[in-house]
């Protein structure tokens, strides 16, 4: 399969699904896309704890001891490589009601590491604003599930290597997150980044920087509410991921008028920390 | 495959789809369930429209002939059953990004016919009011994508055959459609059903009420915004889907306090013209 290294379904070398497959059928599960670092999974603890806590909110009985065991396996004498987990809620019948002994369905893909760029670290990278808005479904906000359709239309919006990520907004104008990434302000002496209570996905590698504080000497980080004039008066822009870690943003193209960023010295400052810290090698 | 007669993907038969398809990762597609009569898909117009529409809107570019072609193949020598189409995309790398050459994936898969049981269309159901909520999105609204958590979370908050279906709000407070239905309210000699511009999907049974006005002889019907204060007021209710044709509604649960409907009257007249206009067989 295209770009697939290995993938182990239910713990056994497989590569396909039942049409059956609730998360085929209705986008019923959730996912985790990892960084293996030095044969390790980067930050498992906290890419566990919200699948932990995706299954407990979607009601699938997940056995966690299951996935970290098939993980093992997929990832055994691999020292570096992206590791994407798919739980579904498993097979069913027609209708959304779930079968009474519905087992999940584990999926751990192994895909190969990215060529490492230092550009986009060094120096930093151009995004704009898109036009597709988030709706706001607190029942769901937070967790990587599977429904990921508003993703999808956003990423549609441009198709040259012009723009790295696109920003969204959710209905209500405030701006929340990048299509594969979250984003962060620096805003005088504070961090900001968007908080998530009712749409978005929280993404590891923010939870990480929001508990670690990682480079951020002097700079209070928090969640707000933010809106496209925070934007104007940032002094500064990154995104983040568990992939990537973190791309300082040097350009941010608004209704198709580009607005440069003061710098990218913090976005830089803490993209090598983290890099440091995780073993991560990308911008060297 | 549990429940499944038979499928086939891209006209050929099998049963499983690679990992690596965006339905599966993402769901990214679309789908459609269909009532075969007489080995016929019924109202097949009405929903291949809707199909064409939805892969507008999402960008995949589907080939309806295909689709076309697949379908009578599976059902050829077939009288009576449901067939479901599920659309993906196609295959992808890591990432939203849709591959440039992807070719949609086409699932086709027959289901046998439900069990005949005249009781909800002579006697009507018992539905509820669900407390989750829809979000609103209006480039979505209206389309069957595979994007269904919503769907799939109202359905679990109940689990007995005490309710036939639960109503949805959206976050506004908005009555929308059923999880699985669309919904009417009877109110004096108007029948309204809720528009569908932030969110809902937009039923083939309900645009072949709304086109064709079938047994609704006196009264008026049309797309309105409804609140749960019109479900008080309303006469009878009624849910309605290509494959149950219509459901009246004779009491509907809000907040544990029961609601009793006037009648059944209205939805049973209607239910009767189109069960014999569409050759259903339900009711008898």
């Amino acid at each position: 399969m295209q770009g697939v290294s290995r993938v182990l379904i239910d713990g056994v070398p497989d590569t396909a699904v039942p049409v059956t497959d609730r998360a085929f059928q209705y986008g019923d599960g959730l996912f985790e896309t990892i960084r293996l670092v030095a044969g390790q999974l980067s930050l498992w603890r906290l890419h566990r704890e919200r699948l932990e806590s995706g299954a407990r909110t979607l009601g699938i009985p997940l056995d966690l001891q299951c996935v970290e065991q098939h993980c093992a396996v997929l990832t055994q004498g691999i020292a570096a490589g992206v590791v994407r987990i798919t739980v579904s809620r498993g097979d069913s019948l027609r209708g959304y009601a779930p079968l009474a002994d519905a087992h999940p369905r584990i999926v751990c893909a192994l895909y190969p590491a990215a060529a490492p760029d230092p550009r986009p670290y060094v120096q930093g990278v151009r995004v704009r604003l898109c036009d597709t808005r988030l709706a706001e479904q607190p029942r769901l906000a937070g967790l990587k599930h599977l429904n990921r359709l508003e993703q999808v239309l956003a990423r549609q919006e441009w198709s040259t290597s012009e723009f790295a990520e696109g920003l969204m907004l959710d209905v209500a104008g405030r701006l929340i997150e990048g299509t594969f990434t979250n984003v962060f302000l620096v805003l005088d002496d504070r961090i900001c980044t968007p908080r998530l209570d009712r749409c978005g996905v929280a993404g590891v590698m923010r939870r990480y920087l929001l508990e670690q504080r990682p480079g951020m000497d002097g700079h209070t980080v928090s969640e707000c509410d933010l809106w496209p004039r925070d934007i104007e008066a940032a002094r500064e822009c990154f995104v983040t991921n568990s992939l990537i870690g973190i791309w300082p943003v040097h350009t941010i193209v608004i209704d198709g008028a580009a607005r440069q960023l003061t710098g990218v010295t913090m976005g830089r400052q803490i993209s090598a920390e983290v890099e440091r810290r995780l073993g991560f090698t990308n911008s060297n």
